[in-house]
């Protein structure tokens, strides 16, 4: 089974938008064992459009074709489609009525244009979106199946999961049944861990892919076929075995996402002081619906008289270790959680650049503290000299993973290749 | 002139990466008013590239290729281009050298993989890449010249600027000059822009782009030719006169930009406490360099008792008006204010959902202070009801907007016709 896809629309071939739904579409098809092969960027022209689709339609059995669908003269995706089989446009009574609902239902009057977005091709075949206003379809062309979805990307994630997926299982059939692992890991580059895992011997079936999402590098385990499925789990710990330490999550997609859970779930709360990384641990945790229950507050404190007058930092230790020290960190850390005696507390204070790096201490040194009500551990990291933002989301990872492994009963402090210790 | 790109890559393809550099260059292009026409993305086969050379060479006089230049054995451009011209891969001794020199001047012996970046098409003129190992080239095919480039996002910048829009100024001649101004707006949608704008009488050789970047929405008055240039400014001024308040930057990136740079040029302070916005205000100062010269500290006050820990707000302003209310935002402001005596502070205090809504205060409710040394101002807005993280960018930008405008001596609370102001 042979899949592409064309993504149309102005604004994501002239780069107003990045494009994230082709990369989505790619990601969720891979993990059903479905590979992407191709993949066209037509802008709001109708005969481009329509060569696209007709070329196109020699090549692949399915063409997922995304955008377009709207009620406005620029989504022209249906009229294309009809222009390229030589079809009339008609109305699709089901969906006629559907859009009437639905603005009746949010007591609007239903503007004429919108009328258009139920008129498909003669041979097309409707397929629902119940999450919005643009009508699905698909229609055979050629070799292939144009499979028509919508570019509002919660929109479109409902009609693939929901429709595409099983229209291929169900079109191509007998497809081998497949599983995915997914961990993350911090602290070591792709080739390094993938030196260390090269030993394994991987069963049939099983294969292994890498994703970059800075500070992160996603380790995929890929098995395809019962067989396979069935060995999936003694594959992954394996490489669990190889990689012990670097491991930060199991099928949860985000660090702070793990701790967000283990702190609700063992009703701990938490308090933060931040330096270099600057309000970000606060924002990844506040992104997370839910985070009031453990989240008490957390002090920015990016100046020395900050530290002190909100942290309780000692005015000697600022002046003797300077502010980028454990010790520094530590008192933030413990200040910040005696203020309202949360169980725990992350401290972080360091240098990110690209200015302030001194011999002694060069942009990328960062002090990284955890308090709990019984002491507090810290660490001077030397982190690989990145962008401002990357050192930032580095040190950011190390905290969430201090507090992640205290909450998982493990030590606290480990070695991660990358990152140098420093005293 | 027409202009393509083929973007190459597995990972790419297949979603690994979020292919930010297509949209790079097609916005870069745009603003030297030159649009991308047509985009296909190929994986790493030799085959496919080869066709997707050959194919697209008919329909366009230039093609951008973006990666597969390095030195590994997915790295495919350069043999798969000599396939498509029926050509063999020959050194470019220019190159070798380079690669030579590089590589020693870095004290690191060359690897024998890194000879195959100097491996060119026979008939290939090289491109100069001043920032790295991999060697641009152009080749031309039946109409078009395909113009090779490194995947390396910073590598690409400099080959796009210094060599390719000079090689299209000087093979397709005389194009027009172009000059692009971009205005940053906050508070309305992109239909109730263009709905104020449309009586404006644009001269020819100027027009009008819409790009959505949440919650900003960035108009781009766009001239071609010396005699729309010299009224571009007197076109801005217009649209200027019509959207005034919901203008926030010109030609300033960001809004978080603009402040950072007034804060620092008037050398002021600045503290801030955050509740819903949760670090979000923080976070985007301190991703600038040098925001450590007026970003005194922040304190992200997610509880009711860090408010008054922290902030020093009243009890029972908390109980008769509530965490989300002018009132408590005010008390927020000054609390923070005063901690440093900081010559401003922001507070936002809100409901970002996706649960914690009521029927008097809905989701997307936020309070939001702004204390300086003389006073406080307030106001309470009810966004649109959209994501948690929706919301709490909003909320930040609205902030950001009434300290620039106390920065600027405006008045510092207006309307924004998509925020409902609430008592």
């Amino acid at each position: 089974m042979k899949l592409e896809m064309i993504c149309t629309g102005e604004e994501v071939l002239a780069g107003q938008i990045i494009d994230t739904n082709a990369a989505w579409v790619a990601n969720e098809l891979m993990d059903q064992g479905i590979e992407m092969q191709h993949r066209i960027t037509v802008g709001d022209r109708l005969n481009d459009l329509a060569s696209a689709f007709i070329e196109r339609s020699h090549h692949a059995d399915v063409i997922i074709v995304n955008g377009g669908l709207g009620p406005t003269s620029d989504d022209l995706s249906a009229e294309a489609m009809a222009q390229a089989k030589g079809e009339t446009l008609v109305e699709n009574t089901e969906w006629r009525q559907r859009l009437e609902t639905w603005f009746s239902n949010n007591n609007r009057p239903m503007p004429a244009n919108n009328l258009k977005q139920a008129m498909l091709p003669e041979s097309a075949i409707m397929v629902d979106n119940p999450v919005g206003t643009a009508c699905g379809f698909r229609v055979k062309l050629n070799r292939a199946w144009l499979f028509f979805t919508p570019g509002v990307p919660s929109e479109l994630k409902v009609m693939i999961k929901d429709q595409l997926l099983p229209f291929i299982e169900q079109e191509f059939g007998n497809s081998e049944p497949t599983k995915v692992t997914k961990m993350l890991t911090i602290g070591a580059g792709e080739s390094w861990l993938a030196e260390q895992i090269q030993e394994i011997n991987l069963p049939e079936g099983i294969s292994l892919g890498y994703r970059s999402s800075a500070p992160y590098i996603e380790i995929k385990v890929f098995a395809r076929g019962k067989t396979a499925i069935n060995q999936l789990d003694k594959v992954c710990k394996q490489i669990k075995a190889c990689l012990s330490d670097l491991i930060v999550t199991t099928n949860i997609p985000s660090l702070p996402q793990a701790i967000h859970e283990q702190l609700i779930q063992q009703q701990k709360t938490l308090a933060l002081a931040e330096s270099c990384t600057g309000g970000m641990i606060a924002e990844q945790l506040i992104a997370l619906s839910g985070s009031s229950q453990y989240l008490q507050h957390a002090v920015v404190s990016y100046s020395n008289e900050s530290k002190q007058a909100l942290l309780n930092v000692n005015a000697a230790t600022l002046e003797q270790f300077g502010a980028v020290s454990c010790q520094t960190a530590e008192e933030m850390a413990i200040g910040a959680r005696q203020i309202l005696d949360s169980d725990f507390a992350l401290a972080t204070s360091g240098i990110a650049g690209p200015s302030g790096g001194s011999e002694d201490k060069p942009i990328g040194t960062v002090a990284i503290a955890l308090a709990h009500n019984n002491g507090v551990y810290s660490q001077l990291l030397q982190f690989p000299k990145r962008s401002r933002t990357i050192i930032r989301q580095l040190a950011s990872a190390v905290a969430y993973d201090m507090l992640r492994r205290n909450l998982e009963n493990k030590a606290v402090i480990v070695n991660y290749p990358s990152y140098i210790k420093r005293n």
